[in-house]
């Protein structure tokens, strides 16, 4: 068995998150499929025995549990002595941006990328409301990635490993992302780090029509 | 001037969450009223001076400018050594619980109540998807605090400070709590912590009919 367990599956980029900062570390991981398509994350089971909040992913550590992909990056940051700060100010400015991304970022794409693309909802005031929401947090990020190649400092770190979690989707991704040029090239330096990989190159998928 | 400054305004619960915790923590502070409903946040001047993101609250602690309420959280607890962790794996949960917020907590209700408290929306898709998100949080939430007092441990931390920033503007908030007891009594236990106080006593309030 690995040493890290990940609960996880290749359409959620919150997993990407976590698998992503595993690989790229060189960490010993595998990872554990869930089945969210079909209910696994909302059955009983699921919320007693691996996470109440009812998500992926989740990194199994010896006896630790450990959910939130932003604490999860944490804690490999610490684990694997990579992308994490180098002081207490970059520790701020890490967490304030990871937190940003739970908040602005991920939040609104992850749930437009789920409607337009996974349950196929077609355009909505809903996923119109997300669209805006999430073209406003891009443009927040373009502008900060307009003066430094990565969010904090001159290196990847696990905020850029947070916010890059579904931006690699390609055309699952339901906004044009032409006119963030800034945000374009930082995700060519990510694809640049050493041992980089697509969501779907990384963890099992599920058998849904994506 | 007062050691503290925080950039707020009374109707954020974000901002909520930091006056709080300096007030219970008996910090020496002072609020700097920020005219969101006129712009303020929305102004190259804001964005360039006091946050990039756009977002109250911020906290000035000398040259020090800390923005995001769960980083303000953080930060604040080690100055005062109160509601922060006691070890490793509490400062891990207690950070779970703060994405939680941030990601499927505070971020539905704020935008829910946003929408029809204060922009007056009335009912909509998008209030309708909020409505329903955040109840599944409130589930999360209140199955949680079935087992235990706090939301980590058994006091109160910042975790709690952090979620609770939206609950207490009571008629303001258009989702029925009734059926959370667990929550509502949480709710009671945090009101009940010395200097507690509702956040329209704690900063200044706009010029705006909520």
């Amino acid at each position: 068995m690995s040493k890290y367990q990940l609960y996880c599956f290749a359409e959620s980029g919150n997993s990407y998150k976590a698998a992503l900062m595993l690989e790229l570390c060189k960490l010993d991981w595998q990872p554990v499929w869930v089945d969210y398509f079909n209910g696994q994350t909302r059955a009983p089971e699921y919320r007693t025995e691996v996470n109440e909040m009812g998500e992926v992913p989740v990194l199994v550590h010896g006896s630790k549990k450990i959910s939130q992909s932003g604490v999860i990056l944490e804690y490999l940051a610490g684990e694997a002595g990579k992308f994490g700060p180098n002081n207490e100010d970059e520790r701020r400015e890490i967490l304030r941006w990871m937190f940003f991304d739970n908040h602005k970022f991920t939040s609104y794409i992850a749930t437009l990328r789920f409607m337009v693309s996974l349950a196929k909802t077609g355009e909505t005031p809903v996923t119109e409301f997300l669209r805006q929401r999430f073209g406003n947090a891009l443009t927040i990020v373009d502008g900060h990635l307009a003066k430094q190649p990565f969010l904090v400092g001159n290196r990847a770190t696990i905020a850029d490993l947070s916010l890059c979690g579904y931006m690699f989707y390609g055309a699952e991704i339901p906004l044009p992302l032409e006119s963030y040029a800034h945000v374009l090239k930082w995700m060519e330096r990510i694809k640049s780090l050493p041992g980089w990989k697509h969501p779907y190159d990384l963890m099992p998928r599920s058998k849904v029509d994506v």
